[in-house]
């Protein structure tokens, strides 16, 4: 499990790399590097390209071990499967100790992407590197003003922490966040969750002074009982409002090909969450409302809820709700 | 039950009289009144009221004796109820044949406004009126530019035909049917419904050429297997989407109160809804979606579906969905 010294260097990054920027406006090597330029981000920004050419103002180096020992704490990965592995070592001779991984074609991809992404995570222990993904989307992170993803938007500044099995579902809450003003401590797609999870992100958000409600989809869960006790021991300290998708049989078998997710049995599920003290929502929009109120409502200290309303029926369904 | 030609007085009145029409702006008999001006009616509007001065340009009289013959079909009630027996009768030897009552105090109020309801019932039936409401908001019918009722909004022309136990969920539907632009053919609040039910105007709904799709909102129903009955006999020839109030106890009491409505088992409701081709939406919300995708998508020809999608949560929720 990475340490929180790990997750600070995701998060609260002194400087940032992008590796594989591009000059060309499709590519997730430009646009990260856009992103990150244009949310206002404090630390310093760094990027290689085979050509060394400037990108965006920044002046790209092809080898990373052309660039400054000790500056970066974050490389935001947009290169091939073949080259991450030697881009690895390379970074953490610079110090480096958090990578996110856009890259795709591994455990989601069949049994031969499962093996590359085991020697990953291997590799990032040895290191001593976290990492994010692969197969994800990007981090943000308001404090900082980072915005390294793949997407838009940069939401605004606000006590509401995400961690996302769906880099899309990480884009509709930022969205969400952007249309009601409710905003966004940090948000991270965590893609494949090769080596942190949903529930280890999660973790780290209930010591972060910047996060005051966790905000969670998962697709599928390795270790049920690890996750169970991780989210337990969490709920406590922070609420944790969750939707889940792979909920059915056909869910899962789309969950499985997406992050190559394994089915788990809903009804268990269902009552694990009662039991860790998880805020279980049906759907996206919804699990974004709770997290907006509980983000902005004082908690309640108990069950005991008055429904006031000038209109009989919202009377009658909220309570139905409660 | 009211029969066709009533139905067609409520909703496509050759003329409509406001009954108690009012010089202030905060009561009932104004607001009615000008939204029927406003929406442009394309009928007769009369008006009556206690001292007969001009009301927002229509000339009231103080007896409903004092207007013209036949040329009145559906009069809007905005009198307090010790006033509407002897309204009626007068409104009957007009050949008013559609009343829409939104005054309170019957059968919500407790076993003394039920007995008034009952007996305002059989005086309607007796005189040969279709008893829309009591204690209802309106009714809108587009294709007669008809918003007859006490709040906003006049909503877009469209397929969608909503009747509705609650009128602040009618308004929600409106709402949405405005902020979507699809539109709304017919829309009953019908209150405590003591004639004419969700389901009665459901089935005329059926046969209305301006219809495509029922949207309903029911809190509880007396006679379960008369409701049952008439929406199976329905939804061949006309899908219908509903959503329930009072699914629990508390919104079940909660739902006595506002519309006098029993409970029902909810699980006997579910099943009996699917039986009866229902489709049953779980939030007001989820249920005008449903009605606007019936209203503007082909029909599918059975359960075999396929998720189309450029992110991967999105098919996996979806395919939860299904």
């Amino acid at each position: 499990m990475p340490t929180a010294e790990q997750f600070t260097a995701l998060f609260e990054p002194r400087g940032v790399l992008i590796a594989g920027a591009s000059t060309h406006p499709g590519k997730f090597g430009f646009v990260s590097l856009h992103n990150i330029l244009a949310s206002g981000y404090r630390g310093k920004v760094f990027a290689t390209n085979r050509d060394g050419s400037e990108v965006l103002g920044v002046q790209t180096v092809p080898d990373i071990d052309d660039l400054p020992d000790g500056e970066i704490d974050l490389v935001f990965v947009c290169t091939p499967k073949a080259a991450n592995p030697e881009l690895l070592r390379a970074c953490a001779r610079k110090g480096i100790t958090a990578a996110f991984l856009t890259t795709a074609g591994y455990g989601e991809s069949g049994p031969e992407g499962r093996a590359e992404e085991d020697e990953l995570v291997a590799l990032c222990e040895e290191l001593g590197i976290l990492l994010a993904g692969p197969n994800g989307q990007g981090v943000v992170s308001t404090p900082a003003q980072l915005c390294a993803q793949i997407v838009a938007p940069y939401p605004p500044a606000g006590p509401i922490g995400v961690a996302s099995q769906s880099g899309n579902f990480v884009s509709s809450f930022l969205n969400m966040a952007t249309a009601t003003g409710i905003g966004i401590s940090r948000a991270v797609s965590a893609g494949n969750a090769a080596m942190a999870g949903v529930a280890d992100y999660l973790g780290w958000y209930a010591s972060d002074a910047a996060t005051k409600v966790g905000l969670a989809y998962v697709e599928g869960i390795d270790d049920g009982r690890g996750f169970f006790e991780a989210v337990r021991a969490i709920t406590p300290e922070m609420p944790v409002v969750l939707v889940k998708g792979g909920a059915t049989a056909g869910g899962a078998r789309a969950a499985s090909s997406h992050t190559g997710s394994l089915a788990t049995n809903d009804r268990v599920f269902d009552g694990a969450c009662r039991q860790a003290g998880v805020s279980r929502a049906r759907t996206v929009e919804e699990a974004f409302e709770a997290a907006a109120t509980l983000a902005t409502q004082p908690l309640p200290a108990g069950n005991r809820v008055v429904v006031m309303t000038t209109a009989g029926g919202w009377g009658v369904v909220t309570a139905d709700a409660i």
